[in-house]
């Protein structure tokens, strides 16, 4: 299998960790995309041009991350980075969806950045994106998410979004939240895949 | 179960066609919701302030759109607008993949309207978000996607994906893709939930 990806997208490093953590590494290799550039054949890949994106052997291609990670969670059996039913399911898949939503608001700042002049930025959509992180970190913070054994995508997802807030913004976010700080740390000592997943 | 959306919400209007065809319109309240006004209480129940977001008896909170989506299936006992495994799944979750992106796309680009005045909207961001709806519909148009006895949550999503286009791009998009105009003639001739949860 082929993943298509960059070594700073959040939502490829949580498909990152989750190959690691299903032995599924020697099975992906990884190759870096441009979604910027139109000459990179993503665009043939996935019509959106995110990433990542996997292409199977086969030739059909799996994408978001979320298809990609239960893809690579059935590949192994099924059950393991996503409870297979019930409440826990449900429980996994909505701590994912917060932690995506922090990766999407960070990554709409970012590109406020790379796309606009400094003048043409709006002062307004910069905080309703910051706002979204804001009031997530907080409940994250009040309540930090329980590390299963095999920890489950809903924290490989956060673990995702708290490293990427790390590199693109220097961690400001740890000031206000010492027990998320903390939990991160955990997580980290516990899943080694976190640090090996770590962009450069 | 109170589903907070809006009437024009294109991931809002997936999880009301599916609580049609599964039969839970009665068990589901809708309640409107404004993600842009702080005072509305989604932001409570979600974080990120985003719809749909669905409230359950128990007070526990469900979404994103796509877990909405699987937690009403399970709730009707399972693989009715998700196949429950293989093959079939992920082509499925794919294809909703597909549409959910022309809808984040075409959102984006409603939003550089409301957040920016004129002289500030970036044309580089635009095109690059209507690249990727450019795309997705052509790959769409050379292969409409089979339409099920009941409708799937790929096909129910691209619906609702093209609907969106329809409401804030005055269907453009039908000059150049009459295979896809034919396709949704058909999904909402055979889907009543399809007009039944039409923007007004």
């Amino acid at each position: 299998m082929i993943l298509r990806s960059s070594p700073a997208s959040p939502f490829g490093r949580k498909v990152k960790i989750a190959a690691h953590i299903l032995g599924l590494l020697d099975r992906v290799k990884i190759v870096n995309a441009d979604t910027l550039n139109p000459e990179d054949d993503l665009r043939q890949q996935n019509p959106l041009g995110k990433i990542p994106t996997l292409i199977l052997d086969s030739g059909k291609v799996i994408y978001d991350s979320r298809v990609i990670v239960e893809y690579f969670d059935q590949y192994v059996g099924g059950g393991r980075l996503i409870p297979a039913k019930g409440d826990d399911r449900f429980d996994v898949l909505v701590m994912q969806s917060l932690a995506d939503g922090i990766m999407d608001a960070a990554i709409l700042q970012i590109y406020e950045i790379r796309f606009r002049a400094e003048e043409n930025r709006e002062a307004k959509w910069v905080s309703h994106q910051a706002g979204k992180i804001d009031r997530a970190l907080a409940a994250l913070d009040a309540h930090p998410p329980h590390i299963t054994p095999v920890p489950h995508i809903g924290t490989i997802a956060i673990a995702c979004a708290l490293g990427y807030l790390d590199l693109r913004f220097e961690g400001q976010w740890r000031n206000a939240h010492p027990r998320l700080v903390a939990w991160l740390d955990d997580f980290s000592a516990r899943v080694p895949a976190y640090a090996a997943t770590a962009p450069h």
